[in-house]
């Protein structure tokens, strides 16, 4: 599946929870990932989606939220935190392109500001958290 | 109402579905479009909307994720799927504003990394798919 | 805390409603600001969140929309709504980061295009109103 999303994750569904208007729905992307999502009870049902279902999560890079390595000194609501090894930097004129390495191997990339490059101290090889609320996640299926 | 988000959809509520935290509104834009928003109860009653309501339907260009044109081959959790032909396609240093004319004549721009544009392989003339999902969408009302 | 989101705002919890999948809470954050938020059940479980608790919201600057001064002339679903003076504009090649200062001396940065700069006739020290879903606000708390 082609798409502008930088981050494209494949796994099967681990969880459903159902509510009125939201679902929650939870992906196992490799041995150490999972990813949540929050869809409609009616995308739920048009993807057919249930326990052990493929589905892709896709999360555009400008969506993704950068912090320092906070394990231990701050949660966050964000329902996804993938903390990993900066491997990947590129710089434009306003905004870099940051992707991290997650210790079972997947990478997910963020669009930041330049300046909060610097003010995290990002660099190759050091730690990074990147933060994605389960409401800014998309799931896809094949059809 | 100018504002700086570079989708602006007018149309009338077709449906309102309400939950606890999250009411669901669909509005009808044009003959073959319909946009689908999510909004809090509260926001519902101080806007006043009811089926018949006239409303805008507001949506940031960098919420919007491009896809190949994914019809019978892809469904995803995205509540809005706007599929048309690529229009224009104006290219900046790191990213792109590409804009897409549906069926009934409605627009829609979405911005995405010049990598996206090489990926998808977008040209002006091409097929390509705009989603958006429900929690994105922002509603207004005139006063 | 640091992370890539432009805007940080400290304050405490003033109220929480609960749903079944997302729950809705209030942030004083000065004399004069509130900020609303939608976080899982399991958020506000994990966070610890309660009526009094200090909490963090983080907006990052790519997910406020700007929009003229709208007082009185239009209503959004926007929970957030903040109005104030542009203090600040930085001009890139394809968008802008343009800061407003609040009554309560909050401020909040966004970014935009440089065309939506031009259609919303921004300049320093002419009012305009950031808007932000609760449900693109994340919460953090210290550990």
């Amino acid at each position: 599946m082609k798409t502008s999303a930088r981050n494209l994750f494949h796994g099967t569904v681990k969880s459903v929870k159902k509510g009125e208007v939201n679902c929650e729905v939870v992906l196992s992307v490799g041995k150490e990932t999972e990813v949540v999502a929050q869809v409609t009870p009616s995308s739920l049902e048009r993807l057919g989606l249930d326990i052990g279902s493929e589905a892709y999560a896709l999360i555009k890079a400008s969506w993704v939220l950068l912090a320092e390595d906070i394990d231990g000194k701050f949660k966050t609501s964000a329902r996804n935190q993938f903390c990993g090894k900066v491997v990947e930097m590129e710089q434009g004129a306003v905004n870099s392109d940051v992707t991290l390495e997650l210790e079972g191997g997947n990478k997910i990339s963020a669009i930041v500001t330049n300046e909060s490059v610097v003010t995290l101290g990002l660099e190759k090889g050091g730690k990074a958290c990147a933060l994605v609320k389960a409401s800014h996640v998309l799931l896809a299926v094949a059809d």
